[in-house]
């Protein structure tokens, strides 16, 4: 089939946008090398057109790979050819070390005039990491609303959902019909890029309900919107940490939520993509901190890596020694039965592992809230089967491998009760720390795994070096 | 102010039902304990009116977390009572273990009559679980419709966008007006419950575009469609793994989007509420595997969960014997100088922890995919470079303290080097392992632990004694 010329006008960039968006990734999701090669030559070539063409048109997030995917001097010469033509909401895209650099290599009033176009959360996204001066400055040059709304924004504490709130919505007093709603959304030109429910407001803000949109829709013109409003049964507070407001969102399967300030005006709209960041940033942060990582990204580099590492090492160091000073009590013992020595260590990291399993679950249905009061004793009591179970299992493996290496049944014996013994306690610490450290209004995610590996390392040495101590009569 | 009865019976049962809402969560977000006391009463009462008043009208997800925190049998007679106040939707919320016990106790009727007024996405949830036969029996009591739908989404593969679609939308011809759009959506009476997008498509149902609600609103009536739709930049294909399709929602920030079959047909549309779910699942999963604890539930019974964690134990317990064989070479250095049997799990053990830590860094930087080949050089230079420093920290920290307990300079001095021998392996192993696993296609997050484990303790005890054998002329 052959198109005219007018057909291809009138399709060709929508199309072509099409394709440069299926096509800057590659199979397993980076972005495709000869397209960073193409870019990179490019910039090396002042290459505007092909920038412009190619580049600019980029979705944000498509913008955000390829700014982390290219060195940082090509980043920053990219940002400069691009111009006027660089849409800085790709910065809400990127690592923090990145979005730092490339905001301080830019003009304020630059910055300023693409903060005035973007969505309020968006461009509190950028303000926030900027140092007091530059978040002044830039303020300073924004029209006054515009001003006023992202102060109040960053006024709220990081974290928070007045933070993460975009401040534009749509809002109608509750007299209005539905033909008068949808003649207001057809006529101002004032509204937010884009929405999925409009707000009910008393001529104070103050929150009356809530409509969906599809509601709007399928009713007729005459219908006043207090009929047809539903209640925000789930207003969230400006103040309410993110986190909170997530599980909101989880729980009642919402695409927004309003924002209210503590006289229940409305002040903003939290949103679902915001929140899915949210998600995923809780996620990601349980996963790291029982791994022994803070908040560390990518692009950090070798000095404040090691120095986020060192802490939690420090104090794994402590408990090694806690465990090395056990084994120092049975030195005679090691002495004579120099196969204790060989053997501990699997009592101790078999213990170890079988303690990081409960744990795991533990920290994870503790962070889902599925964990509580209710079920805490069920679920002990099952770990503690469990325990039983495989310490049996594998208290008997370990006995009779052990045993046959060795040429020597007490040996086998006596690994064999240490191995259960320390499955046992294993169990118990991998539920019982997260719990209690929960309890007490600590993290468990952060420290759980210490302490749980301090237990079975202290239990494993000292139950088989103690049995066999006892078992051979030596002292 | 006192309201008059009138405006009372208006606002009364919202009203209540908004208490309800926010009333049943404790503090803490468990159920509350004297909520959980009234429920269980009634129910041993048989108190009908209570459970309708205060049970029937809760939120799906809060009868679901109802459900996961009473008593097996007091939840099948809470079922029963209800009959059908009682809402299955809830059933999408809680485990498996209990959905499927709740469903063997309902009548295939019942089932079948409630899947009928569900969402298909919700539908599918509840029968994908059960067993051949009663999924016959049920689908064969639905109307030949919504038979079709439910059958077409469980013909496509678990985990695929097909499988977690909803096959209710709202479609309309390109040629239509925005006022035609409005007034089929005013007078139909078959749309589904709620939706945030209508899709454009041709008369073989194949996807010409797709628009947003709040675009229709804004437009005039006598507009035609296919002049404000735009191009479906991201139709999710059936057979799409649902990862993938979430990855899609997270880049894009989209609200909804559009499956269609192989023909580019539109056959349903996936929402985020659904994505929201597989994002954390997913995030979840990797959590758990790294772990070494499957897919399990808190609700499976001790013999399930010990059979689920014994294949990690037991690959665990052969790198155990590994490297309790890499000790047994040098037993006689050992037997002669017993601190080394003191000092050796420290160098063991901290060459783990940062091996960890490096390797959780990595199996997440993998999963979110912000590691690939363009940055994974500039990675692996960075973590050799973390392990040198901490290496040497650790090194002289750990070197001092054991030469100082030991009163052996050479002790200290052997320790040190070995320490800073296994933190280098430690950071190499940590990266490459995930790496190598990733680029062969295996799952980095289940069997990095295991094989970055073995590299920190047999390069640890290898080093340490091997040293101490050589340097005090041991054989």
């Amino acid at each position: 089939m052959s198109d005219t010329g007018e057909d291809d006008r009138k399709q060709g960039p929508v199309a072509a946008e099409i394709r440069e968006d299926q096509d800057i990734y590659s199979e397993d999701g980076s972005v495709r090398s000869d397209y960073l090669m193409h870019v990179g030559a490019a910039i090396a070539d002042r290459d505007l057109l092909y920038l412009r063409q190619h580049v600019a048109r980029l979705h944000a997030s498509e913008m955000g790979d390829l700014l982390e995917a290219i060195q940082a001097e090509q980043r920053r010469m990219l940002v400069s050819l691009l111009g006027d033509d660089f849409d800085l909401s790709a910065l809400t895209e990127v690592d923090e070390a990145i979005r730092l650099d490339i905001v301080e290599h830019l003009p304020n009033d630059r910055i300023a005039a693409a903060l005035g176009e973007m969505d309020s959360d968006d461009a509190v996204y950028i303000l926030e990491d900027l140092d007091q001066e530059d978040q002044e400055e830039i303020l300073a040059k924004l029209p006054f609303t515009e001003r006023v709304r992202l102060r109040r924004s960053l006024d709220y504490p990081e974290s928070t959902a007045g933070r993460r709130m975009q401040t534009e919505f749509v809002a109608v007093p509750p007299f209005w019909t539905v033909g008068q709603t949808i003649d207001y959304m057809r006529e101002d030109d004032d509204l937010p890029e884009s929405f999925t429910q409009i707000f009910v407001i008393d001529p104070t803000f103050k929150l009356l309900g809530t409509l969906d949109l599809d509601r709007v829709l399928r009713t007729k013109r005459s219908v006043k919107i207090e009929t047809i409003m539903r209640e925000t049964n789930h207003p969230v507070p400006a103040e309410m940490d993110q986190e909170e407001a997530a599980q909101l969102f989880e729980q009642y399967d919402l695409l927004s939520a309003a924002v209210v300030d503590e006289n229940n005006r409305l002040v903003g709209v939290l949103t679902i993509d915001d929140v899915v960041d949210v998600i995923q940033e809780e996620a990601e942060e349980d996963l790291m901190r029982l791994g022994g990582v803070g908040d560390e990204e990518l692009s950090d580099s070798i000095g404040s890596t090691s120095r986020s590492r060192v802490p939690w090492l420090l104090v794994n160091l402590l408990t090694a020694f806690l465990a090395a000073s056990v084994i120092a009590l049975f030195e005679a013992t090691i002495e004579q039965i120099v196969a204790l020595a060989v053997l501990m260590p699997i009592v101790a990291g078999m213990g170890g592992n079988a303690g990081s399993q409960t744990m795991t679950v533990t920290v994870r249905a503790l962070a889902t809230r599925d964990l509580d009061i209710h079920n805490a004793w069920r679920i002990v009591r099952r770990e503690a089967g469990v325990g039983l179970l495989n310490g049996l299992l594998f208290g008997v493996l370990i006995g009779i491998v052990a045993g046959a290496w060795f040429q020597d049944v007490n040996l086998g014996g006596i690994i064999a009760v240490a191995m259960l013994i320390n499955m046992i306690a294993a169990a118990l610490a991998g539920i019982m720390i997260p719990l209690l450290l929960d309890k007490f209004g600590a993290d468990p995610a952060v420290s759980s795994a210490v302490f749980v590996t301090t237990v079975t390392d202290v239990t494993g040495f000292f139950a088989f070096l103690g049995l066999a101590t006892w078992w051979f009569g030596i002292r």
